[in-house]
């Protein structure tokens, strides 16, 4: 079966947006075996978007639509599937009770318009949302069937992952998908790529992808047999040799991110963490806190953005503010002011202005402080402000990371 | 006279790649007053490109190809173009003489295979590309015309300026575009859809569009005219009664978002801010210095996570940490510790543990302290950790964003 992606909204078509939807839906789909041949946006426009449609369901056994289930008269993606399919549409009270119930938690009233969103195509399946108010629809079809996803992509991974994904599965012919996900810290896509080429070009099976953004970068492969038996067997074999290249800057083999990899570590050894961020100016203590539970870990910090307030916890200090100094007595601070094991710290130019000649714009320093003493690293981060803040939180929770795993429990 | 954009290669139907051509190809034809109504993405399937091409044809003025012009066997775009436009194709020596001299001046030799990109669809103009071995094509049809530009950006771009916008200026009626942009704070979609539907309903022209994401909604308003003049007394016209009833909600008209609003406030006033976060852990301190330029408003501040770091800042205390006295004491603690004109506070249950039947997760205690005293709010924020985390942070700018356009300067 081949599939068909179609991404709703007149946003959609305006220079600032990019449809990241489908390429979530479309590395979902070829999980499972299916190939997306065709995708495409079109605006809120009922009749050329239930023509899209017609055209898909001829060529294609699964179409897949995102957004235009919203309340308002310009969501009219169920109106146009209707169309399309020749079927009628009919109100579903048990929806609209569940949209209204779902307000009432919130201390809101349910609007009029919210009824669009109870509008339900025959024969469709109602795939609840339990993240907005749109619920999904699921359509079985002569060849296969029609999904209608909400548009806001934690709605849509949602409703895929708990509602969708098995529907789909359910009409593909068996195929069995086995898949290694390691991530890696503090290396760059092309490195790695140099790093591990040799190993993985010598298989067409496992397929083997390398995703980087910012500071962080995966390695997936994923094997693709007729029995669970082939597939292992195949990743056994591809798999070892390149965690062996990459060694520990693996820090996660289950898709954990960054931030839950540490604070395991943490949690394991006892230990717990605190932070003075400067240029971070929160984004640290953000993405540590970000992991459900980091209360077992995290117990908070500083945030020294200004000059006085550095002071305030270290004392006086004649030394430029991003230096190893600095750094090393920030990250002491915070552990002991915290009470905490260990102590991150974060010091540096983000930009647009700042820069100086030692100090160039990128130009952070990170402390670590704990049990065996404190050590500070000075790093050089390329790109704009947003970039550089983001590069230095990766990087100090990898810093944190490497001190930890130097340590033996 | 409406566009089409057709982006041609089977990789970019993975789950790696973007079109990012279209969105510099819609910014374009945008500028020059013609409306992108539908885009897709097709792999190299001469079939399937052909019948995309028919379609688009059919239905829009102006329909752009990006890609699969190469050497190779699955470039096929011309071959689809020409099958779809029931054209013959030529071979064009002057064309293979410039890709050859193109190739010994690169000291290459010129492979047979390139001999395709010499193939030219009757009655098309062609478009040198002096960076790359593939010309564009331009076809001038009955209603507009087709467009083939080479796939990689640089390409294309270099293509579109020096070649194919006069081409396309030609065929265009004059058309002016102008916009309004309005961001808006502390009101979800479909409470302000309801709200200024009254209004922009009345209009096909200026087309507004209401964009939201988690606390954040936008409003555009786009007015197509045949003259400035025209498209800007419709927005005189229409942009009024919708601010009017939004009044202090907007925190932008230029696009700035809701942290440099704020920052500008407090910058304008001479005044500063400083935070005590417990459950946003860092969001907030990066939310404000997310925006350039925030250290002259933005001080610093402390992340409270643990109880312990509560009580060293606001001293002993017998109430829930989630209370109102709690959020007021942490504002205030803030503000006179930091040396800031403004403490901002938050405490709450981001979950997905921790909840009470008196503080269900997604309970929120909002505290904002300065020259006019201290407030606190409580908010239930909807959603799974991240989101009542997000939620919470955009809420705290936007209270103080309240509490300082309160004070008159």
């Amino acid at each position: 079966v081949n599939a068909e992606i179609i991404a709703v909204g007149s946003e959609m078509l305006t220079p600032q947006r990019v449809d990241t939807n489908s390429l979530y839906l479309t590395d979902q789909l070829n999980a499972l075996g299916i190939e997306v041949i065709f995708k495409c946006v079109v605006g809120d426009d009922r009749a050329l978007m239930a023509a899209t449609i017609r055209t898909a369901i001829e060529r294609s056994g699964l179409v897949i639509l995102s957004g235009g289930l919203g309340p308002t008269e310009d969501d009219v993606t169920r109106d146009a599937v209707a169309e399309a399919l020749g079927r009628p549409m009919r109100y579903d009270e048990a929806i609209f009770e569940g949209i209204t119930a779902m307000f009432a938690r919130l201390g809101r009233k349910v609007a009029e318009n919210n009824k669009r969103q109870a509008m339900v195509i025959e024969g469709a399946e109602v795939l609840p949302n339990d993240r907005g108010t749109a619920p999904g629809l699921w359509i079985p079809i002569e060849r296969g069937g029609v999904l209608l996803l909400p548009g806001p992509p934690r709605e849509l991974t949602n409703l895929w992952e708990k509602q969708a994904r098995a529907r789909i599965e359910a009409i593909t012919e068996p195929k069995v998908i086995r898949t290694r996900w390691l991530r890696v810290a503090g290396m760059g896509e092309s490195d790695l790529d140099q790093l591990i080429a040799p190993v993985y070009t010598k298989y067409v099976n496992p397929a083997t992808t390398i995703l980087a953004k910012m500071g962080d970068v995966e390695v997936h492969l994923r094997a693709r047999c007729e029995t669970a038996e082939e597939a292992e067997a195949l990743l056994a074999e591809v798999a070892p040799p390149i965690e062996a290249l990459l060694g520990d800057r693996i820090y996660s083999r289950n898709g954990d991110p960054l931030e839950t990899a540490v604070g395991h570590l943490l949690r394991d050894r006892g230990a717990t963490a605190a932070v003075a961020e400067s240029c971070t100016g929160g984004l640290l203590g953000a993405r540590f806190t970000d992991a459900p539970g980091s209360s077992a870990w995290f117990r908070g910090g500083y945030l020294v953005y200004n000059a006085d307030l550095k002071r305030a916890l270290i004392g006086e200090f004649t030394e430029d503010p991003v230096s190893e100094p600095v750094a090393l007595r920030l990250a002491a601070a915070a552990a002991s002011k915290a009470g905490a094991t260990y102590g991150v710290s974060v010091t540096g130019i983000a930009g647009p202005d700042g820069g100086t000649e030692e100090n160039p714009v990128g130009t952070v320093w990170i402390g670590v402080a704990g049990p065996q003493g404190a050590e500070a690293k000075r790093f050089r981060f390329p790109g704009e402000r947003s970039r550089v803040r983001t590069l230095a939180a990766t990087y100090a929770l990898d810093r944190l990371r490497q001190a930890l795993i130097a340590t033996q429990i």
